[in-house]
């Protein structure tokens, strides 16, 4: 079956199919969650953190299985991506391809937070039809936030509110300053001094350049409003999709962590393309995102003002973005 | 009235006017946010992020109002101190004494995750007695999270939940790795090249001490298991009495950004002591808190091991933390 023949009828059926996969799952998730509380339900755990880090890979591994199981029983045609059985595959290709309907799952992202019980913690559900994701569900279940879209019908917060919560509310003209910067640590913690370093320290010089007052860093200060680090890439992108976040800058993703947190910003209205800058980062053209790439910087949905449209102002975020971060080492095979 | 004639059935009661009063400011929140957003309810708003700040200020003014008016009311004799209040005023002297019972207020924390409708925003109202918080209500009403604590009566989330949510969890033997570290980038910029630098340079320092890998760093490396940010001190606060964070290091608040916090912390068990490291950080006497120090570092409540008592196991994280991080400079008269 090509992608082509997926009618705007069989789409609507998908979504709310995969509506329904998110919201089991992400219970799946609290209720083993619950299981480790102590408390209200009269169970008393005492728990090392260690412990529980293996409670939580069986959780992780059970949801995938589970989403696996009813993708394949609905929708037997259709091409399955997981973190959990990607994982225990030998390669790192990238996998997505356009011959195939396509889903890619995240059964649990921001697996740290889950095995603190920090709640942003969610699964992450997109479909992707000739390589590009058109119905991304996350469902952070302790939030109790659903984040849904598909291809020419809108992004919502739990089904009901229209995202960005606030309409084509223009970008800060003196963007970065005035927004709102995303961004994660990650798990490359070579220390910056030692050897050729490792990613850590391209990070940290990218967050403090965002984050100076303006005029600091010869130049590169760009005195950003806020600096949020919340541990999930999804929930970063869905919080960009909200407008709550103006900026997200990562690297190290894979597909399943990024695939539908970038159907539901694209869908609200926003921008997704590389993290690394360009040679020529003022002119360069601005690519679309690739969804194996490992490098994103997503902009939230903007509105026009007196003088852009929300595309042109987008874009210059981007290049003001691009001017102050160093290019990250992510590599790759086969995106 | 002297603090010590307050009945222990007067608390009870008390409390229970703390709690409806923190859900009642936080849907005064919630509410104009909702008149912000656009969607559902039809309104369609066109706005710029410049205006909403004054926006947001008239909202954070009028609960402090609706918050100030309420407990007089109710308690003519207890003093009061907001954020809004205290910041007209002229001195920066630090307010709480020990002869009155009193309130100290927060009707917005997070106010630029307001401003851009994050959801880590909430109020927070504490009652102190001696000048010790014993009473603590934050209400983060997008978020529909609740916590709140009195002093004997244990501290919950959303009214049912025990915290921490995983009792007697031993803190890792050797953290910082393995725990979750939460800071805040705060409002200083300035840039930490250029004259004597800022508290930025000092906290990225130890935002970096704390993250890079064992080893690295001349020995300074904790390799925590992650690193948050959020934009509200309370709730960083919060999920470290929830045991979701494990670590708290931040300078700069004042007393109404964590005497709430304070409160529910200590009675969930945790430890709160100040940020900057004594001398002789390894040996040192571990202080409590001062609530007007603007300086703090807080741990999570513990459980103990076959080796450590659950202090001893919070007094050694509070040392490792010490040795990593460099002192902050924020003065305060008067506290």
């Amino acid at each position: 079956m090509a992608p082509s023949q997926i009618s705007d009828d069989e789409l609507g059926e998908i979504y709310t199919f995969a509506i329904q996969l998110g919201k089991d799952a992400g219970k799946m998730l609290m209720d083993a969650a619950r299981l480790r509380m102590s408390g209200s339900e009269g169970v008393q755990k005492f728990e090392e953190k260690e412990n529980a880090v293996d409670i939580v890979t069986k959780t992780d591994t059970d949801v995938e299985a589970f989403i696996h199981k009813s993708i394949a029983e609905k929708y037997p045609h259709h091409k399955f991506i997981g973190e959990e059985t990607y994982s225990a595959g030998a390669s790192k290709d990238y996998l997505i391809t356009r011959d195939h309907p396509t889903w890619c799952v995240d059964p649990l992202d921001g697996t740290v937070n889950y095995t603190h019980l920090f709640p942003m913690f969610c699964v992450s559900i997109a479909l992707c039809l000739d390589g590009i994701p058109v119905i991304g569900v996350i469902y952070a279940p302790f939030l109790n936030q659903l984040f849904t879209a598909c291809r020419g019908r809108g992004a919502l917060l739990n089904e009901t509110q229209r995202l960005p919560l606030i309409r084509d509310s223009p970008i800060p003209p003196a963007a970065p300053k005035g927004c709102v910067f995303s961004c994660e640590w990650g798990k490359d913690r070579r220390d910056p001094a030692k050897g050729e370093g490792g990613n850590l320290g391209r990070k940290i010089e990218s967050f403090v350049n965002m984050a100076v007052e303006l005029g600091g860093r010869d130049g590169k200060g760009g005195m950003v409003h806020g600096v949020r680090s919340l541990g999930s890439a999804t929930l970063d992108l869905a919080y960009t999709a909200m407008g709550s976040f103006d900026i997200w800058w990562e690297g190290g993703c894979w597909e399943w962590d990024v695939a539908a947190g970038v159907a539901i910003l694209l869908e609200a209205g926003g921008l997704v393309t590389t993290a690394n800058p360009p040679e020529n980062y003022e002119t360069a053209e601005i690519p679309d995102v690739r969804l194996g790439s490992r490098l994103y910087l997503a902009i939230r949905p903007a509105g026009p003002s007196e003088t852009e449209t929300a595309r042109q102002s987008q874009e210059r975020v981007v290049r003001e973005v691009w001017k102050r971060v160093t290019a990250l080492d992510y590599a790759r095979p086969g995106a």
